[in-house]
């Protein structure tokens, strides 16, 4: 399957040829006639065939709290329902509209308000993106590092509300490890969580806040860690033989406190397509078969890992490479680091040029228990391979923790496979369900996976869920087709 | 101040000489009797002067999730109160009667139900105590490494309702970081949450559960995250010039990622009476003094440290030494180290003893941000001064994160300083609060700390833990002493 050259900026795209979403008011007025969307794949057939959502009514750019506040009053005294918007990333159908809505956009609240490199913090508004923020820690020598793939466009408000979790998770933590105050606008009133560094004070509200996904309130602004950038950061990539020997290797790292910051863990799939996208002259390409090859590792999985830290760094490599080699992995060292590093963000471009080209592309992803890790893997495998011969589907470990990981799942077809997509989707949520998986490690619920919430929380779990809905937003106004789609 | 030894188990002293709380029905009348006691300064007069509480109708011993769930529709169909009692060691009031009550005693659910190293997990009841746990991980070459002062008497459920922290917790977090699933018996219905590792879907309500304190249900049984064991454990002493010094030094340590396991920063007071302590004879005493003299730090701040992990420990601590030194910070060496881990549980002990003894002694403690943290210190020493000039306190830091420390203070004085106690803690935390602190790091909210609940979750976040509250105990019978202070 030939792939296609990274094209022109992703978002100009699903917004619609040439209207930038950012510039002036009449960015304002064309999403305001296409509706409230994101980046999942009705989303993106919805833009490009100009369906129209008439239940839009206005979109506001707040720049304060207060003009957040003042802007969901609004939208009740006139009997709206309210959709907050960052970036307009989510692939889970969380811009969705339900009613007669104000979209409030938070994208003109991108300032950063004060910091404190000893307390090691800094505050901003919720619609300053990862751009922003790292380039104005970096000039000051230190950095946030939340980089999921949407980090070009979503604000650090969305990542606040949607259970984010980025590249460098295995490393830093989620984003919501990261948040050390947040202030939420609910219709029932302003609501601050958090005191730092720590407490036993009260319920830990964060991770409510952070699964609310626009239905309790808007973000207006938060305390965030932040760290001195590192003296070294060392990106290299290595070559399992199996799927199952990088997952143990992945697990004995994790249990050994030696995780890198990175540790990305492709199947033999994913691994063949990341060698045709990356070398498709054909003579790099066979080098490298010859290499592996050599070293007992052709058709092997790709690990990509990076290490962040100081004078220490070296010793931790090596107790870490000590267990690697343990399991039959070897080094393709720092060039496929490099490379990695270079098209991290390429993701969802190269998603839009293959759609463009007349492919579907969609993404899942689950987390599980280390020893049901593979399993879970071949039951979506499986299930793919008796969809359509003609997908082509490949799989990585994008986040580590000390009890399992997260598999991340890619799909690749003719557009026509598009046409049954929501069908499809059910039916593979389903079996990741059933494998032990969760429905969703970092996409969020959205509407798109909604109908396996109860199935997750349980009775108990919905009933606090909605008891605390009807404290913050008694007329249930925030997100209406997002909290709706979650009750069913 | 002469300080005397070690006296004998300090729970019998707790309940009264010679009535040991596990042995037989004998003590289960005696805890019908005696009331429902925790160990505040409150509750060891009581226990001393054998005041009864009429309100303590009868106490069972559950041994199962179906007994839990049987014993608290009882109790609501009795029209009693439920108060959940796990060690018994709570230092806040939160074993407290309001109405007639039914202790539901969980020591007898004391099984270890289920473990997976290759998962990193073990499937305890709640019943089950730290070293009950830890000798049975370590028989198998795995730790859990939760070591609370009230580690020798609190169970695992008490844990994970009460924000507990523990002597490693700067290294392996606190409790409920370590928590992968709980389940629990509430009134309404039985409640199970968590998903290994991870998910985006829908809330983290171990964030709530966590700081419940039997005011939601009872925890039946936990899936707990372990560790192998370490291949090395580093214990070390080391004396800072100034407790600012020590304190920039942690924030950097903290900074760069290599905060040991445990760092615990006595400030001068408290290192003096480790001294006086540590070397009653006088002459090793003289000794340490010499050396500290010599090394321009005499009168400083010791500075405890342990450091666990493999073959990269050494080069981490030589990272973590180079902030160290650059702070003026000298070593003092491994058998201070080993010291301090003799004795790290003879905490309670020693309390015990200076009570019987005619003194006065009770401790509390906060959390603040780095830039706050010698403020906060220096507000309580001088309120505390104020006081009573027969008042000795002291200050250690005990739990380092990256955007702060707590402050965990020791208060000797004698008895009849007691008699005001209550009036002069409600001082003390409204001066740690206005500080900047929090009313308390790790010792829970309970009755003690329920005036200040308000002012820290605000009103919004009392309006969403009344809301949950009436989801999973809509009759309000769960532990209402505790629930009602803390409405006030």
């Amino acid at each position: 399957m030939p792939l296609p050259e990274r094209t022109a900026a992703f978002l100009h795209k699903a917004v619609g040829p040439g209207v930038p979403i950012r510039e002036g008011h009449d960015s304002d007025a064309r999403v305001a006639h296409q509706g409230p969307r994101g980046m999942a794949w009705h989303d993106l057939c919805d833009v490009r065939m100009g369906v129209d959502d008439p239940l839009l009514v206005d979109v506001v750019f707040p720049e304060s709290l207060d003009d957040v506040v003042a802007a969901i009053r609004r939208a009740e005294q006139q009997g709206r329902a309210v959709i907050p918007r960052g970036g307009g990333t989510s692939v889970v159908g969380g811009l969705t509209a339900a009613d007669p809505s104000t979209i409030i956009d938070m994208t003109h609240m991108n300032h950063i308000l004060d910091w404190s490199p000893s307390d090691g913090v800094v505050h901003v508004q919720s619609g300053v993106t990862g751009p922003q923020l790292e380039q104005w820690l970096h000039e000051r020598g230190y950095m946030f590092g939340h980089l999921p793939q949407s980090w070009e466009q979503a604000t650090l408000g969305g990542y606040a509300v949607t259970s984010s979790a980025g590249q460098v998770s295995s490393g830093v933590g989620r984003f919501h490890d990261n948040v050390v105050q947040v202030t939420l606008a609910t219709p029932h009133g302003v609501w601050t969580i958090g005191h730092n560094p720590a407490t036993a004070m009260g319920p830990d509200f964060m991770g409510v806040v952070r699964a609310s996904e626009g239905t309790l309130g808007i973000v207006s602004d938060l305390v965030l860690r932040i760290r001195p950038r590192p003296s070294r950061i060392h990106s290299e990539g290595a070559l399992s033989p199996t799927w199952q020997a990088a997952i143990n290797a992945a697990r004995d790292l994790a249990h050994a406190g030696l995780t890198p910051h990175v540790l990305r863990i492709s199947d033999q799939e994913e691994t063949r397509g990341t060698w045709a996208m990356s070398f498709p002259a054909g003579i790099k390409g066979s080098l490298v078969n010859a290499y592996c090859a050599m070293r007992g590792v052709s058709d092997g999985c790709l690990v990509i890992m990076q290490w962040q830290g100081g004078s220490e760094l070296p010793a931790k490599r090596r107790a870490a490479w000590k267990i690697l080699n343990s399991h039959g992995i070897v080094r393709l060292g720092r060039g496929v680091g490099r490379s990695w590093e270079k098209h991290r963000f390429a993701g969802p471009y190269l998603r839009d040029s293959l759609i463009d080209a007349g492919y579907f592309v969609e993404t899942f992803e689950t987390a599980t228990s280390w020893t049901q890790l593979a399993h879970a893997r071949e039951t979506v495998m499986e299930e793919v391979a008796r969809l359509d011969a003609r997908v082509y589907a490949m799989t990585h470990i994008s986040h580590v923790y000390a009890t399992g990981a997260s598999l991340y799942f890619t799909i690749l077809a003719p557009s026509t496979f598009g046409e049954h997509w929501s069908e499809v989707k059910t039916h593979l949520t389903d079996a990741i369900v059933s494998s032990g998986g969760t429905a969703t490690h970092h996409h969020g619920v959205g509407t798109v996976h909604a109908p396996w919430l109860r199935q997750e929380l349980g009775e108990q779990g919905m009933d606090v869920w909605r008891a605390i809905k009807g404290s913050c937003d008694p007329e249930g106004i925030m997100n209406p087709a997002v909290w709706r789609a979650w009750q069913r």
